[in-house]
């Protein structure tokens, strides 16, 4: 084990655990949920709406860690059902690929997509949603936003880590970026 | 123009006119209607029930022509309100990215597809179905496989033209092929 | 046959049988040619650059119709050869899914692409060339850009008929997009 | 942190290090190494040959961690140049798209893919190789097969974990399934 010093034998201290941790990527799974017309059409976007300790506020998207022994579809419904409530009635894709993976990085400018805290990759779905969404834990509210509303500076400014990025990648993938 | 010849002067009969088409690809869809659960796993998959003027039963997706001036999702939706009735409630991919492309040559052994009257080239979707399907037109029925009896030899030896070769695509993608 | 009129029983014109061909979509296949590193980044996008006679400059991709019987493969590298001479070394994708399809409708706003000419559907692919890129036929240059660039006002604004939605789309699903 | 107990508070044994470990799943990249022609047809498959100490015959994928910091694509390359050598000259996909994600369980008959030893999630794609493969490491050898000897049960049941349904999957993806 290598991370295992010789002053620590045996043992290993909370701090020292978390470093330990730290040296594997975390997996996530990314959700961007969408409203859709009957032709399949991606009409809008769904983001939360977020407000710091500072009063900044910010955007996100459907967002968390998969757990041991969890599948990759039980985690995005777990994450959509924490983020937009019991009755948000997600369509899970049926298939496992994902349209991209985000690869957060702990250091600015390796990928688009930065995470201070790890090292995190995340499997990126768009996920469209038919029922009522009421936000809750952290989460203010769910805004829907058009698809060219989306991609303006105005919301890609308020996204942090380079979602703003991913939430690109999942417009140009469902042929709605303008 | 390449196809008229000295011997038409300025005007095509019908039969040069079918020739002259047979010069370009067909363009269509080919949809696999699937039932999924609420993780978005596929449980089943539809295939048509047809039996020839001989007697010989075939299964088939739903499938056809994209026609002029016609989205490619208007094309599906067409397709499968022809094929499974007006309320099978389909849910059409949010991209209009296909899983596949499956080229059917007029000629046998080019690719896997085959179709003797015209070289077509489909663009190939997996489609959750929700409602209730009332299989039309010249389909007798159409009966739900697991996705272990679609890929079984009984099954496959059913279709027709390389379509269940695309079948065992689809089940790849969606992470249920045996 | 639904093509045919009263007045010409049994008979077309060359403008009737161009009638009756834009009654179908016609298949065509778009390549965005790419450099890469030894890790598989795209470090750079390679555009057309045309001339019109009114002197106004134009990028294009790598375009064009594919064949009847054959294959689209054959129809990427004989496009890609047709426009980038025949040492470019392109790396035809394994897969035949193409990263997403191209409606161009001779409507304006039916999608983001546009052919005034006709209706084409157009797999896209991006493909990495290898070789030394010597223009043909009626293209001056091709000239290579950061995925930066590509995406840069100046030259989206040089892309017609919603060429430049198609590169951000492929830069997207390349992971480049910014 | 959830996983210290009453019992040792502040500190870990290696063995609860372990366990705290295992509640994540590790991320993995599983490749398929390809022979293609000039048009891309993929025209053989690379398996690596292994010999338990028992005796047994085993196939298998190009397969291993990402670590902490590494980019997926250089983990990609790392363990492709571990178990083909230096000279392989592999060429790593332009996307970060997966074509699938296998999701190794600990427990058997969650997924088609199964590891006893840990919960894994990968990432999969198909990589040519367009040099000269000299395995390294454990590996006896890496043999090339053909798409129809790659699915046929003979190399199948020689395939260990699932590593042959994700084998098959991508010989699906890449329009090679039989």
């Amino acid at each position: 084990m290598t991370e295992m010093t010789e002053t620590t034998p045996g043992w290993l201290s909370p701090e020292e655990l978390e470093s330990a941790r730290g040296r594997m990527p975390i997996l996530y799974v990314d959700a961007v949920p969408v409203r859709v017309d009957d032709s399949g059409t991606v009409t809008h976007v769904g983001l939360l709406l977020r407000i710091g300790a500072d009063g900044t506020v910010s955007r996100a998207l459907v967002s968390g860690r998969v757990l041991h022994h969890e599948r990759v579809r039980d985690a995005l419904m777990r994450h959509l059902e924490k983020d937009l409530g019991p009755v948000a009635l997600p369509r899970i894709p049926v298939s496992p690929q994902p349209f991209t993976i985000a690869e957060y990085f702990p250091t600015e400018g390796v990928t688009p997509y930065h995470d201070p805290r790890q090292h995190a990759v995340s499997l990126a779905y768009v996920v469209p949603v038919a029922g009522d969404c009421r936000p809750r834990q952290d989460a203010l509210d769910l805004v829907w936003f058009t698809p060219e509303e989306a991609s303006s500076p105005m919301v890609q400014q308020e996204m942090m880590g380079g979602q703003g990025v991913l939430l690109k990648q999942a417009l140009a993938h469902i042929g709605r970026l303008v």
